[in-house]
């Protein structure tokens, strides 16, 4: 049997035998926000530190008669998002969270402060019916026209994450609207070109291929009949898309066209960082700080720090 | 009620009252290709001419016990097109059905012979359970990267085509991956320009809005989530997406992930046009059929010529 990403369900079973993830929650004044917060808190994923207007969180804590929680005070976006990053790099947050405020101003101070050597990108976990596992999408929300330098970075930082989410050998399709490369489409020359790279082990442990439509990333029966074969085509683990639009649109078309359950994080920080978008249900924002609760898990980074700050 | 496009339940059965449209279908010699042709003339749709290499295509039909059929012999891919092409100029065919050939093949005479004013381009129509009503998805299969002159042609073309189906007012989102204009995102600026051009008249009868993500292309509740408003936002007849990738992948999303049904034809020549793809289903070829004997009808275009050739 080929080991897939893990589903939701056995991340939370997972984390069922980890302690809390401290996890700082920018611009939390929102009801969205602190409903999402508190669901995690009470699945025991994490122990939120809830940064924004002390008032608007304290008033919504008291209407779910929450019990108290950790705030700390900030007096709009920017200093939600700075004071956030200021709790990772104290110590007494391992992870973060997107609230209610902008994602540019949300990323700002990760961007300067919290940067890893990799470049930052996002990926969507996709859970649907019709697919036998979940579905890695790469990037719908962060990197907008990239060249091939940096979809070979994006690209990295999925493999890397299946890898540390427990997948070996992640299989990966560079999509594309055609199977060959066509002079008048580039995301086919890049993808050509990123295959040779992982043909010399640029994206190891990971399979590689491309250019795919989307039907030879989900059907093994549509890539048959185009005549191709191989581990990846009807079968990829992690999709790389060309650009944000056409990866926005496909999460989104699978989450509000098929049903599909979607999380997203950032990756390519020094810690695990949720996105979420404004209209995200429950389900997501839950979905998506499962995984960056196990992602912290699973890289073997201690949840309290040494000095037992809370 | 909203008046939307036509199901294909409801076009099926307009058919039948309707005489069978004759179809050139062009490289007619293979399974998939006779299998769809057969069933669209079984069901009253079409009298199909079949263009290609006359041994393949009879062996076929005897294996399938059908009743004689008008073939046009031709040698190879060019020709099939050519000659298909023709049927057409002489009166003999009223549409025309891509068949195994490539693509470029088979657009490239019909582009030289029978190009109208409009540009040529391609609408998908995909009818899935989660959405109301089916959905107008352009261009996900011609035009690979149009400027804005491009999408406004083929806005034009695909809002023609809705009320030619019998749609009065169509409503159509402009998609991006954000609602508002960003200077880092090409197609939110083409979005609001097309907006503008919208309010000018450009596109009437249709109501246009963008920038627009997906979600607020299907989804009244992730519109209002944003604060959007207005007719179109989640109940969207017609997406303009900006580039072939993004089209060609969300509506082969909706269509592996979702269940969805897809049709799919050409626009802007001077016959209705079905253009498929190798991996497509019997379903998805009769659907197509269905939509362009139904575009000709609705048209108003004669049937037969006035001379009374077959």
């Amino acid at each position: 049997m080929t080991i897939a990403f893990p589903t939701y369900e056995t991340i939370a079973a997972a984390l069922a035998d980890c302690s809390p993830l401290p996890m700082a929650v920018a611009d939390a004044g929102e009801r969205h926000v602190i409903d999402a917060a508190c669901a995690a808190r009470s699945a025991g994923f994490i122990e939120p530190i809830f940064v924004g207007e002390r008032a608007s969180i304290e008033s919504l804590l008291r209407e779910r008669g929450e019990h108290p929680a950790t705030i700390v005070a900030a007096s709009n976006e920017g200093e939600a998002a700075e004071r956030s990053v200021n709790e990772v790099l104290s110590g007494r947050a391992r992870a973060l969270m997107k609230g209610h405020l902008h994602t540019d101003t949300f990323l700002h101070p990760i961007l300067a402060a919290l940067r890893s050597p990799q470049r930052l990108s996002h990926v969507f976990v996709i859970e649907m019916e019709r697919y036998g596992k979940p579905l890695l999408l790469t990037d719908g929300a962060i990197n907008v026209a990239p060249d091939l330098t940096m979809k070979a970075a994006i690209l990295k930082n999925a493999v890397a994450f299946a890898v540390t989410m427990g997948l070996s050998v992640p299989k990966v399709a560079l999509l594309s609207a055609v199977e060959i490369v066509k002079a008048t489409i580039p995301s086919t020359i890049d993808a050509a070109e990123l295959t040779k790279m992982a043909a010399s082990g640029a994206f190891a442990p990971a399979l590689v291929a491309g250019p795919l439509a989307f039907d030879c990333v989900l059907s093994r029966e549509a890539s048959a009949i185009k005549g191709l074969s191989g581990p990846v085509p009807g079968d990829a683990d992690i999709v790389l898309v060309p650009e944000i639009v056409a990866g926005n649109a496909v999460a989104k078309a699978l989450e509000y066209g098929a049903g599909a359950t979607l999380a997203g994080v950032v990756l390519g920080a020094r810690v695990p960082v949720v996105l979420t978008s404004r209209a995200d249900s429950l389900q997501t924002r839950l979905h998506s700080v499962a995984l960056a609760a196990y992602q912290h898990h699973r890289s073997g980074a201690p949840t309290r720090p040494a000095d037992g700050t809370p």
